[in-house]
């Protein structure tokens, strides 16, 4: 058993493919976001824009969230020293519940060390406690969705993307008596589009199954205070469990679950991933408060964002980009080539300042490799126009096809 | 299907065992921990002294460390924005890895969002690529890393907890040919026992397998840099993989593998939980890059830790308290019953001030139901002579066994 000959091969095979990652090494600055400075193949750092954040609303350099944290960090120390269990409750992590439960109109919330670990832990663990339960996923779901889906060692059904009539086809084929629970997403992070949620919930009373919502690239974002495309379309109380995250337009880290006060219980009773880990810092903690209170009450932000997405689009479309059809604040532009796609970012970054990390397998299907835009309010209309500019310069260089 | 009966049902199973979780809400005291306020049960918040913080060191309450983090926190903002991927890269991130593999003398490490994640993606990630891979596991490993076996999808053996032989007779009923992986833990937190490093490696070396130590509570507080049980023993070079994490000694938040480069880069390649995740804050990275280095300089917080420990011990001893052989940090009390755990854990926060959680399952195996403190350099030998007094006080009260 040669060890090192198949980690090698792992390793050979992702280069072959031209999907071998890559990481920049930038660090973003703080008070002039979307401006960053960038480590990586220079010597010294280099200022780039940085143009594919989830830092969606910029509240990572929000001077309430800023001095949030820093007031816990004086008051409490860095980490929290323990599981929630066991010497790593905070009050912050209470009051943080209190408010996410409140921002989605629910009993209760619970608050994990991320967004991925929330879906995990949460689909694993309801669905095993529902003997037979059959979950209905979304072809699209995001990672840490199929792996919380494959750990509850259920029956899945996978329904077509936003395909009402195959989620209806699936769930009047499985039995009526079994418990199902339909698991999607509000907003796509990768296409921008947005799920039916409304026929969803119909379709979910119909059949009496429980839902289960993603919304965590619209927390923050939609609705009237930032409650998500289930806020805005008034529908949060027909889900049964609404999932989130602090780390994107809330600029922090982490995630959480809202729900009824049952759910909830079982889950932070029953989950090892909640159960068997150091809670998240009470620095985090508080800005994230922060941020969820102020965009609660503010919309300034996201009109910003609404904004300068319909702007970048229209730009792009002018200019005969291929941008794709997204319905929300994610602007994506379709390269479908793993290779082509990195070479655009390398030139994008070496010659014009401009980072757009290139979204290849397993983060989209093979042959759908993108670029990724997230303006959001910070970035300019010159910035814009420049980044157009750019790209244009680039398609023509590259011999890429142009819309007429 | 009525899903509300049966969550309802499964919360009144943890009350009937009596074993259900109550939180304490606390806000640790920076500067004087293990001072702490607690807000549960009472009319603002009462002072508290900690004595189950995994914030082993005190290192949470570091000037060094709130230092990096207040700057980390003005020069970059709150969160990172994005995966390790996709523009959640920073030096910060780069700088801490390189001073971790430095620190267990490896070519590589990768920093997850906690180590719950690193146990679970690292293991499931490394066996998924060796095809008919076997894990020998030890009976006593953390939550996590069953995780990460179990959704490896492999074959598992499990051996008797530090068990040398048992561990071989599996070894050798394998087939020779079988990739194989051992896994198990320096210091088991539970108990405060510490594994036969050198001879598990002995026979990873007889049967060709991989080693994968888990030292999270040992990393920081072990060896002449805090390199863990496997520095002290000068043994890090003869494990292939090595665990560790950023939220119990070092006193901040996250988790890492250190290992030579090639395996290093499938974890970072092909392992959807560091992948698919936002990576850590950058604010916690550099607190948990200041706290490394302190620490692999600093012998004082290691000696006052371990003398802290030793005196604890004695004391219980000398009161005839079922203090549990630990040869480490860990000192556990065994109750060996939950509901007079939780009932002795109470009084000790209602009456005196003490914050020690009852340990109950499934964090420990039914009937050893324990009360664990972790004393630490700044717990003082009065704090000690006092919980002493309180612990007998106790024991007399609820007319539990005293040794002679």
């Amino acid at each position: 058993m040669d060890y090192q000959r198949i980690f090698a091969q792992a390793i050979e095979r992702l280069h072959a493919e031209g999907r071998y990652r890559v990481f920049i090494d930038i660090l973003r600055n703080k008070g002039s976001f979307p401006n960053a400075r960038c480590f990586a193949g220079h010597n010294g750092p280099k200022p780039i824009t940085v143009w594919c954040s989830n830092d969606y609303l910029a509240m990572g350099q929000h001077p309430h969230v800023i001095a949030a944290m820093e007031e816990a960090l004086h008051d409490v120390g860095a980490g929290s020293g323990g599981t929630r269990n066991i010497g790593g409750n905070t009050h912050y992590h209470i009051e943080l519940e209190a408010e996410l439960a409140d921002l989605h109109g629910k009993e209760a919330a619970l608050i994990f060390t991320s967004g991925y670990i929330s879906n995990e832990a949460t689909l694993s663990t309801v669905a095993k406690l529902l003997p037979g339960c059959i979950i209905f996923s979304d072809e699209l779901n995001h990672a840490s969705m199929i792996a919380g889906i494959r750990n509850a060692g259920c029956e899945k059904k996978v329904f077509r993307h936003n395909d009402l009539a195959h989620l209806e086809e699936l769930l009047a084929a499985a039995p009526a008596d079994a418990p199902k629970m339909i698991a999607f997403e509000s907003v796509y992070s990768m296409d921008g589009d947005v799920a039916p949620i409304a026929e969803i919930c119909d379709l979910a009373d119909k059949y009496n199954a429980l839902t289960y919502l993603d919304e965590v690239h619209a927390v923050g974002m939609y609705g009237p205070r930032g409650g998500g495309i289930s806020d805005r379309e008034d529908l949060a109380h027909r889900l049964t469990i609404i999932e989130g995250t602090l780390g994107k337009a809330f600029g922090v880290m982490g995630g959480y679950i809202a729900a009824d006060r049952n759910i909830v219980d079982v889950v932070r009773s029953y989950a090892p991933g909640f159960i068997f880990t150091t809670s998240l810092s009470p620095v985090l903690v508080a800005g994230a408060l922060a941020s969820v209170r102020y965009l609660k009450a503010s919309s300034a932000e996201r009109e910003g964002q609404q904004a300068a997405a319909k702007m970048l689009k229209a730009l792009m479309a002018d200019a005969g980009l291929p941008v794709m059809p997204s319905t929300t604040h994610i602007v994506p532009l379709m390269v479908g080539d793993p290779v082509k796609a990195k070479r655009i970012s390398d030139i994008l970054l070496a010659e014009y300042g401009v980072y757009v990390q290139p979204i290849n397998y397993p983060t989209v299907p093979r042959g759908t490799e993108r670029l990724r835009f997230t303006p959001g309010p910070a970035h300019s209309e010159a910035m814009m126009r420049e980044l157009c500019t750019a790209l244009v310069e680039i398609w023509d260089r590259l011999e890429l096809r142009i819309a007429a």
